[in-house]
């Protein structure tokens, strides 16, 4: 059997068998007194997340930016970044500079910095970022506790980054390069989230908002119905990018209806728009409601070892 | 210009200039209180780190031990260990089962666990380990802080790793592979060591003694003679093993002649042998004393873009 028969989170099941103590989660957690703290590790390379044409300084703020989404997801303040490189001895040299220079980017622009990491010779460009946060124990938004009856919530806007590839598939485009690599990680939404201690439970959407919500089934066994017409689409995006495209790292979160209007005011305060796209239901099946009835929500989303090239 | 032409030193002081957070230690830190929390990652690969016949078990093993061997370098206490991999597709998936064995038979030899980390699809076998630990900041061991008269000392013994890469070199053979691969942090050591408080400047020998001994020579702004009669050669290793190949993994550290006496009794107390091999000087200049006379060190010992393909 083969990692390609078999699928990256089956993968990642295998080997947390044997740990034992790793969480399912965005972020694992250590305690630290009143606090917790979080560490994250996203792995990146040019083959599975770069088009052509992504610029070095593109591919230093990306990796930077979607290792604070999994602390945004989990409402941390980043305490600094770690990266490791590994690149090929024929790679030109201002590579380094201009990867460095996104990276400080983007890690000066959410209060934190680059700390520190490891630079190794490999055939393919590949980018290892690490980051770590801290945040109250009591806040700290797990992707569990999701309970029947609780709104589900995105914020931003839904299926940016599945129109840019699309764009991308059809030529070079720097707005399109843009759009899916300047990703803007939900920090201060995260945080003004987990101050309000009212999310049952939050995580980043990396690989679509179908398999996020999947991924959201499994560990708090319970369903969710979404509405297709209150789904808050980027400009010339589709439902299908918003669903099934990876790439936006909005947050996605389920509240108590109650704490829906509290909620809403935080996320404004910090300039964050928030739409309800659902509910949470006690069945564990995934249902996409549109004007010409519901039906299942499709299980599907990028998925490594399986989707390898399908996407770039 | 390539990276092959400047090498993996100059490399990292490039990104460091551009960051300027970055200090030139074996790992980062945070101020946490009366603490200090340490950070590192170390990142590996087949074609470079692991011989031929190197079995997953090994790997894992082999990729905890020594993100956790920095750790050890600073005295600090491990608190997590991630681990993100990225595997090609094709791999058979009981990789990952063995490959998880041995990273969490290292992680819980050391009193610490697998935590997290990411799985992703890459060409080449790459894993990237992250430790986090935290000590006493003022215990804290750095790189800098080495003064004239201390005495150079070194734990363990030393060229164990290219005595066995020698073997492997000839052909497989299981017990070099264990030698080579097996590596074991120096966990407890370190530990007993920071907790003195008398050691001046501290890292582990990953890329042979020579090769650490220009680094600290460039970071205190000092210099070092070894004696080639008092260093501690691993069976069958020779001067040439100790001093100039990689992947011993020992501490390397310097003390003033009146701590001597207190850091042996320390380390004795935790079974860790230690020998003093030399001692700083106030020129920057790196002398190995032999019967034969005075020679300069030579500047070598692996390095990652310049020296591919030449070790295994």
């Amino acid at each position: 059997m083969k990692l390609s028969d078999i699928g990256e989170r089956r993968a990642i099941d295998i080997m947390a068998g044997v740990y034992d103590t790793v969480t399912l989660d965005d972020c694992a957690t250590i305690a630290d007194g009143d606090n917790v703290l979080l560490v994250t590790s996203d792995m990146v390379n040019e083959t599975s997340h770069f088009p052509r044409g992504a610029s070095s300084r593109q591919m230093g703020w990306f990796t930077v930016a979607v290792n604070l989404s999994d602390l945004a997801g989990k409402g941390g303040r980043p305490l600094g970044v770690l990266l490791s490189l590994g690149l090929p001895g024929s790679l030109d040299a201002d590579f380094l500079e201009d990867f460095a220079m996104g990276a400080h980017d983007c890690a000066t622009a959410y209060d934190t910095s680059v700390i520190g990491g490891d630079t190794k010779e490999m055939h393919e460009v590949t980018l290892c970022g690490m980051a770590l946060g801290r945040m109250r124990r009591d806040a700290y938004m797990s992707r569990t506790g999701a309970a029947p009856g609780d709104l589900v919530c995105v914020t931003g806007t839904l299926g940016r980054a599945g129109w840019a590839l699309d764009c991308l598939r059809n030529g070079s485009d720097n707005a399109a390069l843009r759009d899916l690599l300047h990703v803007e990680p939900r920090i201060d939404a995260g945080r003004a989230l987990a101050a309000t201690q009212a999310v049952h439970a939050s995580m980043d959407i990396s690989d679509g908002l179908a398999a996020s919500l999947y991924q959201l089934s499994r560990v708090n066994g319970c369903g969710f119905t979404v509405d297709a017409d209150r789904m808050p689409l980027s400009s010339h995006a589709t439902l299908e990018h918003a669903l099934y495209d990876g790439g936006d790292y909005e947050l996605l979160f389920t509240v108590p209806p109650e704490a829906h209007e509290q909620v809403a005011g935080v996320l404004q305060a910090v300039g964050c728009p928030v739409s309800v796209v659902g509910e949470v239901i006690e069945t564990r099946e995934l249902l996409l409601r549109r004007d010409s009835g519901t039906e299942t929500l499709e299980h599907r989303g990028y998925e490594h070892f399986i989707d390898r090239g399908k996407t770039l």
